[in-house]
């Protein structure tokens, strides 16, 4: 399931949907997003003949996705019910009424948000490609291979989502991007084994973890990276959740990132120095992870601005950035200057 | 008015209340807490002779601190209108209404959260008292004069309320405090000047900035400070939000630490480098604020671990620990090792 935040122009507020990208699957609708709370009143009422059909999808299909995610099984299993719901009215002589009902709408009448608009926090891995690595080597910036997945924190106040305006701030000359395969944690937890990570794990996304190279060359002395990580806008995370269940395997995806349509970043997630479950493994077994967290994954060579290296690469007002992780999507973001 | 997050032991989950400690104010009553949904509904019905007073008092004091600073000036005029009432319910014949209604608790008989146990953000300052400047100078950590309000992000899954534990995790040797005044923020904001910053702060708590001093000199090489600030339980939070209207000048508070005891920090927010304005009018220039957000001051010299200077002050299982502001309380929180 791919599960998306929405918002129609008929009413207030963000939705939780699943986008729903194959034709085939939904005979004549291309793609389009599901409408998981209203789907899941319709399966309640129609098959369940439940009289609180409405009521209760409210509750297990909440507005919020963060919300959605503290159901956990409970709201996922109706999230499935729901979804299997409208195949089986998408196959019935007459399925009209999923459009007229607005359960299901054409991706292109609505606006898709950040799957999660303020996540509980967000720790952003920092080296974990060789080749990144490599390049902050080259360009003089010190970065030992490094002994454990070493992390910092995004605010989650800088999420942003798909085709929202990355604004280039007036205290920074050196925008910079990093893609950065994501996961969504499900499950309250402490001390995962590599093995069993995968039940904390609601999903994936994609972060392009957005950086200010200058400002981190002034934070640096004072022995703590923050603004150069945190401004407002600079976390895109989007444009959908994967659950783990479609995604067979994260630690082999391919990874790209285009400014302009010309490919800066391309990989694939086998040359993580740390895998997804080591990652979790060694977070869970300092900190709590909550439902709603992102853990990122690092990103991988190709970055504007190491020491100026590639100043032509630096991000400017207009540029159009696409983030794309197979099996996921693209996260498209354009930039604008702060005034 | 103290704004405080309480649990009673006959329902589940929090409630918003307002912390009555003179007994004069309230004859008879003694250190109290008001439950302010209650409250407000009461007045509604009483005075304002309201049918959906309940509803209504659920939407204006909701029992989530966050969503109630959301609610800005429309609930912080309820919760005004709610405490008068209170004091008017206790001058009356029958004041065991009060009592018997659950809208007035006597303070021994609930108990107090963190006043936000999930603020958006938390901005801790770094060096902002000469004192706590000098004393890392004189263990060789690099300190210079900072040139603005140096800062990092503490995660909200950090924060523990008063007389909650402070795990000692089993990953570090080298755990201490770092008592801080702290701003509230009240109101969703961008470029603050000094001289309206006021309005955007809904009121002051105080913040003990656990940190782990070996952890950070492990990370320092890596060039980011996550976990030497970050682990479970290192922030503790409250006891409570004081209004702006109560405290005069919050850049002039006697602040104090002690150990089962004995005073490790004393100094006066006077000391700070950045005043209140000044921090809020930077960091607003570069981000957005927003209601739920907390901003740190920093906190003055007497820690345990620089450079284990003074190992014997490190903090140890079973140490209790004060942290006292002018105005705000006292945040009472205990050591306990993990496992």
């Amino acid at each position: 399931m791919k599960l998306v935040s929405f918002h129609t122009p008929d009413a207030p507020g963000a939705r939780v949907g699943a986008l729903v990208e194959s034709a085939r699957a939904l005979p004549g609708a291309g793609a389009s997003v599901v409408d998981l709370s209203l789907a899941y009143a319709a399966w309640r009422r129609d098959v369940e003949h439940d009289p609180f059909a409405d009521d209760l999808a409210r509750i297990r299909i909440p507005a919020d996705m963060k919300r959605f995610l503290e159901g956990g099984g409970h709201s996922m299993r109706a999230a499935r019910h729901a979804l299997r719901h409208v195949h089986a009215l998408a196959q019935s002589p007459d399925n009209t009424v999923l459009a007229r009902s607005g359960i299901l709408r054409p991706l292109a009448a609505v606006r898709l948000l950040a799957p999660l608009q303020r996540p509980g926090k967000i720790i952003a891995i920092g080296a974990n490609y060789s080749g990144h690595i490599q390049e902050g080597r080259d360009a003089g910036v010190l970065r030992e291979l490094p002994q454990y997945p070493v992390a910092f924190l995004k605010m989650p106040s800088a999420v942003i989502g798909p085709d929202e305006a990355i604004t280039r701030s007036r205290h920074t000359e050196e925008l910079d991007y990093e893609i950065e395969l994501s996961m969504v944690i499900g499950q309250r937890c402490r001390d995962l084994s590599a093995d069993n990570w995968r039940e904390a794990v609601a999903g994936f996304t994609i972060v392009n973890d957005i950086s200010m190279r200058d400002l981190i060359v002034v934070e640096k002395p004072t022995g703590v990276v923050f603004q150069g990580k945190n401004l407002d806008t600079t976390c895109p995370l989007g444009p959908c959740i994967v659950t783990c269940d479609e995604l067979a395997d994260p630690d082999a995806l391919n990874i790209a990132l285009r400014v302009n349509g010309e490919t800066r970043q391309h990989d694939n997630t086998r040359q993580m120095i740390f895998k997804c479950g080591e990652i979790l493994a060694y977070w869970s077994s300092r900190l709590t992870l909550e439902p709603g967290d992102i853990v990122t994954t690092g990103t991988t060579s190709g970055v504007a601005g190491f020491n100026r290296r590639f100043p032509e690469r630096l991000l400017k007002h207009g540029d159009v950035i696409e983030a794309e992780i197979e099996g996921i999507g693209i996260l498209r973001n354009t930039v604008v200057d702060e005034r």
